[in-house]
């Protein structure tokens, strides 16, 4: 007899960190991880790289098949299980295997929900058509590719220019595939970075032939098999096309939890505690159904990145596994960071854009910077953008921005600690980052910004 | 009539900052840069590859001629004057121009030395041969440039394994020439990297055919017109050679400061105050011939790199300019961290090595990860590794240091401001790194190297 059963109902990414690391807190719990797909444990972020080709095999792309899983975790898992229904109180979950259809009612102790996002569709009709694809799980990026390798595609319309959108234009392109992003507002990546660099992504879009469409998708018109002909615009355009990829944001996977009690945030994700506790008992949530607290400035928000699902799965489950033994794990909050690398550019933001630091209070300014990723004469140095967001009162970094062709997003990565303990830039300035000329110049761009930044104090 | 006169004795890296930094601090002083060589302001760590044609002309590491930076700058600026002697009561230097071999007395209010180091000669004769050459400044390196176009060298010898010595290791193979280095003790990069990385520093070397010899240089062997034509060592071995180069470390160049009163550090170097104020009154010193601090520990150091002599020389000329107005600059002191590029390797290292965490009193232990430098299966990623200097007690970060083909240097730099603040590896595995899959794996080799530290605590 186990001394306690834990249920982690999603295999994506923070399912599996959660199910390891219940193993590891509680040895003798009888562990069992739910996924309604057939894939567990794999690299969401890598599909670009599948759908062309520069990882060929979906097989590549995952980390743990459900049997290797169970032997190298010592859980169980069932895939193509959907958990219908939680009953906290009585600690019961209504579990339907897909396959078969049946439904069973099972008892465990603890529940951690790492049910995760699903792609939004847009609010208009005709998208279940067999040219239309979110990309968001395996399976559909093995449907996408397979249709790629059996149906001509000359033009592809891509509904959504953020990270998604970008990376999927670059391979899509990649298969010699033209493409149209279709994003309506203000351009691509869009409240992640500034006006400058948008204007620098739009053009390495246009160098390599992406057309940029910033009108809202209305509709589509489709041919008499089904298939999607033409993305209709609100400017009235008609945009025709062989295949439409949707790619325009999350919508969160709470119902489950909901219905069962557990409270959402003003993210709309679900509202934990640093402990990863949902408000119902017995019940934690962590990846990107959960949210977190960024350190910045306190707020709740959702963070839907692999790093933070695998880092507050690993709290989630040490809490639940732990039995009240021990000083319950913490999760430290986030420093919002990510990349997106797409044809020759590297594009990285790290803390609060500028609109967020407004919105979050501070009185806060901006500074640019143009340098290069080496020495300006090595042979290989590319223009290297820096971009501050600083409080005006402090010299406190809030937030910056990278771009260039390379070196973009490894020295974000050295802002990412700078933002979260609120390093000013006078220090930022003086740091003693490397110097050697293939990769970097003798006063970082990091560097030269910041002394910028103090100038404008 | 100039309200104050102010000399700067030394024309590379430090004094150039130093002469434009007072210009800035005092818009009205009378600002003289001495330098005996005909160079001043060029980029003394582009010299290997000026050597290799990576950089074709040695003008293009040349910042600012004499002429130019007169103009820039509003300094005066004399080349081919050595300043002979510093009367510190009398604010007087004696200055010979060693063109027409005349000294004068010149009187200065203020006198910054930024007179730097010179290579240091191994203890035995020879060395004065035509076919021997240091590589510090750029009128040897132009030398050395114009004797391997004009004479058949097939295999050099370099004295010294450290930062110079292998980077001219690769510019001399990628001229076609075969090379040896000879460096007594442990192997190249002694002191600077762990046994580990060293062995895969002498791999590196041996693919590309460049030997290594862990003898001591004795002595030379020279043909009738005084080339050497092999070099001796303690082994008794004989290497053949038609180029000899040195590079086994510096000598400072403290006399001159010396001469007039100041005092020397324990590191060998000026010992300065954190306004870089000599012992001597009304003088300052800065770059090379100054000591810093490294903050990890408290210790007066000699580390002669670039940023450094560039940082303490504004902070010296603000405070030798600035006339008693406002508060005095203040030098924060450093955290070492570099990386030398040779071949196909990035080997970088910040703060302490082991050694020297325990020279300085700290309970410390190491650890070694291996991770990749991109996600493990997309194209390109390769082996990185990353090693800490971690103590025991607390769990703070003292050191790193990182090798691998790409990504090396750049992630170094992360780990500059947590070494100088302290960071814990428990805080550093949770940092929220930027993963996306050409740059960065979902959990970086810094996150998991910390991971692993924590725990061996």
């Amino acid at each position: 007899m186990p001394n306690q059963r834990i249920a982690v109902i999603g295999g994506v990414a923070a399912g599996p960190a959660a199910a390891a690391e219940a193993r590891r807190t509680d040895p003798e719990a009888e562990i069992v991880l739910f996924e309604q797909g057939p894939h567990i444990s794999y690299g969401a972020c890598e599909i670009p790289y599948y759908i062309d080709n520069r990882v060929e095999d979906a097989e590549t792309l995952i980390v743990f098949t459900p049997e290797k899983f169970e032997a190298a975790r010592g859980t169980v898992v069932r895939t193509r299980h959907r958990v219908l229904g939680i009953d906290p109180k009585r600690a019961r979950l209504d579990v339907k295997d897909l396959r078969t259809e049946t439904v069973t009612e099972e008892r465990f102790d603890k529940i951690i929900l790492a049910t995760g996002a699903r792609s939004r569709l847009p609010d208009f009709e005709g998208l279940e058509a067999p040219n239309a694809f979110p990309v968001r799980r395996l399976d559909e990026a093995k449907a996408l590719k397979t249709y790629l390798e059996h149906e001509e595609v000359r033009h592809a319309v891509i509904l959504g220019g953020g990270h998604i959108g970008v990376e999927m234009a670059e391979s899509l392109h990649e298969r010699g595939i033209r493409v149209t992003i279709v994003e309506p507002g203000e351009g691509l990546l869009n409240r992640y970075i500034n006006r400058g660099f948008q204007e620098m992504v739009h053009k390495e879009m246009d160098r390599h032939g992406v057309a940029i469409h910033q009108e809202l998708p209305t509709g589509v018109e489709c041919d008499r098999r089904g298939r999607i002909t033409a993305v209709r615009t609100d400017r009235g355009e008609k945009i025709g096309c062989q295949l439409v990829l949707i790619a325009i944001g999350l919508e969160l996977n709470t119902e489950l939890g909901e219905a069962a009690g557990a409270r959402l945030g003003p993210s709309g994700a679900f509202d934990v505690d640093a402990q990863m506790r949902t408000s119902v008992p017995n019940l934690w949530a962590c990846g990107d159904c959960a949210e977190v607290e960024r350190v910045i400035d306190g707020k709740k928000i959702h963070l839907p990145l692999s790093p933070v699902a695998f880092r507050s799965a690993r709290v989630a489950a040490r809490n639940a596994a732990r039995k009240g033994r021990g000083a319950p794990a913490r999760f430290p909050g986030v420093t919002p960071a990510s990349a997106v690398v797409f044809f020759d550019l590297e594009v990285a933001a790290v803390g609060l854009h500028l609109d967020e630091a407004r919105e979050a209070g501070f009185d806060a300014f901006s500074v640019a910077f143009e340098g290069t990723s080496r020495v300006s004469f090595y042979p290989g140095a590319r223009p290297l953008h820096v971009y501050y967001v600083v409080e005006r009162q402090t010299g406190r970094i809030l937030g910056a921005q990278l771009l260039g062709e390379e070196g973009a997003a490894l020295r974000a990565n050295v802002l990412v600690p700078l933002v979260r303990e609120g390093a000013t830039v006078s220090a930022i300035k003086d740091l003693d980052l490397i110097y050697t000329p293939p990769v970097a110049p003798s006063l970082d761009p990091l560097l030269r910004a910041a002394a910028r930044a103090e100038r404008k104090l």
